[in-house]
């Protein structure tokens, strides 16, 4: 029968506890929220959500077709030029999300005949980029320049080195400059995906490769998603306006893809202004992840000390991690809870996102409910 | 020099007349739109975009997260039910466009082992599934059922077939109850792309699959965009509730994805309400693909007989095509240009979409212009 082979796989996830839900959730949850990527608190920001629902009215509810065809406003315009000058390089290109912006940049930027070094903690969207790529994927070693410049030394043609800089599990910021080092040594082309770098790190938000010194180099991209310290939704290829344009001409998931709604473009932009008018949010976030990781470590938690604003405490097994988010649940609290075949070390974690509005009761409040709740 | 081939790649472009650019448009262009994909002429109606206004304000400019952990919020889970009510299968499951849908159901039907029948003339996005999937792929001739055959007999093993309901260059519509009927003799599975189907296709717009026997079928899988038809972003994936319960434990571009924005959600909801409550739109764009197809032969024109809402004209180059488009453009007529690497043959043509509120003066209109700027 066809799809037979579902129902063994369903059960193999029953028997080891894996199976996953759907949890809807109302628009006014009493739940404190430290699971979101909503890094600045601006999702639900009225200046946003206006920005969403003027777009709409203005522009329609969708872009109407590829952004070669119809689906290009000057809306789309707008926020390409607002994020390349927001972050410092030449030009931009939106995406309909951060999944779609990644793998158009690895695919476009490894033809056939090169080579892509991939870190081993990549993001599935990155990953999924190598596989989709003409070129061949060497992974590497997490984290590590020296393992990429080995690879780099056994290749002839092209390449590219491509990695997060903040990893989403366990909130670890890669050395970017130690990589660009690297890659410059090989002539080889640097992509990172900065989805939790933007709006965190860097001056006022600027990102992970604006704080490495990286902006408007000739020789690096960058990959954003607009679905996280923005609150919106989709993504964006950042660069030299000769990649950009290479872009627009190869990248499948450009062609091939309507354009980004209006009124997501709109909520970006509005939340970019927000981000630049207040560049203090940025350094807000830092320092509450900050405070989550002291006062975590503090009750003998074992946390990873956070680059940007994700905070990831250990637990003690999958079924225990998901025990303890619904315990901290039914306390009030939401925590994200990442387990197997979600990570990439078999670790299962909670996994907090130190918002830039949560106030001192607020995390307060969260430290106290992870502490009583620990398995 | 890092990226130094893209300029080759550029100069090659530029010499075979192929470069891409975008053109921003304004909110309130002057052009006549027969390139869009906004077959019902949805994407700017009241009801849409104040579905997208209301629901950014009430759950926010994005949604937040992964649908797995804060990304799906009750409005999510609506369109989910309304979908699957409306195209008669089980249950649904929403992604953050088509794209993401069609890699998610190709690549999580297709596992190691596993046969994948895909038809010449799919999307890109089918075909980057089958290139990400584990299971191998076989392409056959296109839509032809005995072809899928064949290559069935050739497997042992769970396998499914792969295609467009209808082929979004030419317009043309496939054999999908013989094609259901190949599968069946083999026990394989068939996913079938719904994109130019929806709202086009089956009483009331119920889709391809509906009008070809298969709703609720246990062997059918269908993928949705949100972005035509319902003039918003989005996709979705409808199947038996075994099948959706895999997507959302195995389905990488689901999981590792940021939920659709809330206005999204909302307005493809809106468009859905409107069509189930005015379900002649779907036969409105039917007969004026009609009646554009006649017309446009009528004056010697090379046009691909429409099964939905898109009529494809032959055009005699690419630079023909790039001018005859530009023209139309300069007579106030947009329309599409499909050229190389765009089209699966090296055929260029127009590409027009009949959307269902044109008034009988703008059909006349838009073939008097085509009439006059044919190269
Ligand atoms: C590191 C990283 N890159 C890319 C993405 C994908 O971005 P989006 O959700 O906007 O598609 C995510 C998460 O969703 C991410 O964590
Ligand atoms: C047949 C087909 N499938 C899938 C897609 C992708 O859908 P979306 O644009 O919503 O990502 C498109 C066009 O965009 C299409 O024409």
């Amino acid at each position: 029968m066809a799809f037979g082979w579902i129902d063994e796989q369903a059960q193999a996830r029953r028997r080891a506890g894996l199976v996953r839900i759907l949890r809807p959730r109302p628009a006014d949850s009493p739940l404190l929220d430290l699971a979101s990527n909503d890094y600045l608190g601006l999702a639900r920001h009225p200046e946003v959500t206006e920005g969403a629902a003027r777009a709409a009215r203005t522009w329609g509810g969708g872009a109407t077709g590829s952004r070669l065809v119809t689906g290009t406003t000057e809306l789309h315009a707008e926020l390409e030029h607002e994020l390349a000058a927001h972050c410092g390089f030449e030009a931009a290109l939106v995406f309909s999300s951060g999944y779609a912006a990644n793998l158009a940049a690895v695919t476009a930027l490894a033809p056939h005949g090169s080579l892509v070094v991939s870190d081993a903690g990549n993001h599935a969207s990155l990953i999924d980029g190598c596989r989709l790529a003409r070129g061949t994927t060497q992974v590497v070693a997490h984290a590590d320049p020296d393992a990429v410049r080995k690879a780099l030394a056994t290749h002839d043609g092209p390449a590219v080195a491509v990695c997060d800089t903040v990893f989403s599990v366990d909130g670890d910021a890669a050395p970017l400059a130690a990589l660009a080092g690297a890659c410059r040594e090989y002539g080889a082309g640097l992509v990172v995906d900065d989805a939790h770098g933007l709006g965190v790190l860097g001056d006022g938000g600027r990102g992970a490769p604006h704080a490495a010194g990286l902006a408007g180099a000739d020789d690096v991209v960058v990959t954003l998603t607009l679905s996280k310290s923005l609150g919106s939704q989709g993504g964006a290829v950042l660069g030299p306006a000769r990649v950009i344009e290479h872009l627009v001409n190869a990248a499948r998931t450009f062609i091939f893809d309507t354009g980004l709604a209006p009124a997501a473009v709109g909520a970006a932009l509005a939340a970019l202004t927000l981000l630049r008018r207040e560049p203090e949010r940025a350094a807000r976030a830092r320092a509450v992840a900050a405070e989550l990781h002291a006062r975590l470590t503090g009750l003998g938690l074992c946390a990873v000390r956070p680059d940007a604003a994700v905070v990831s405490v250990r637990a003690p097994s999958p079924e225990g991690a998901v025990r303890w988010a619904a315990d901290c649940r039914t306390a009030g609290l939401s925590v994200g809870c990442f387990r197997p075949p979600s990570v990439p070390d078999g670790i299962s974690r909670l996994r907090l996102t130190a918002r830039a509005d949560l106030s001192g009761d607020q995390i307060e409040r969260a430290v106290r409910v992870i502490g009583e709740t620990r398995p």
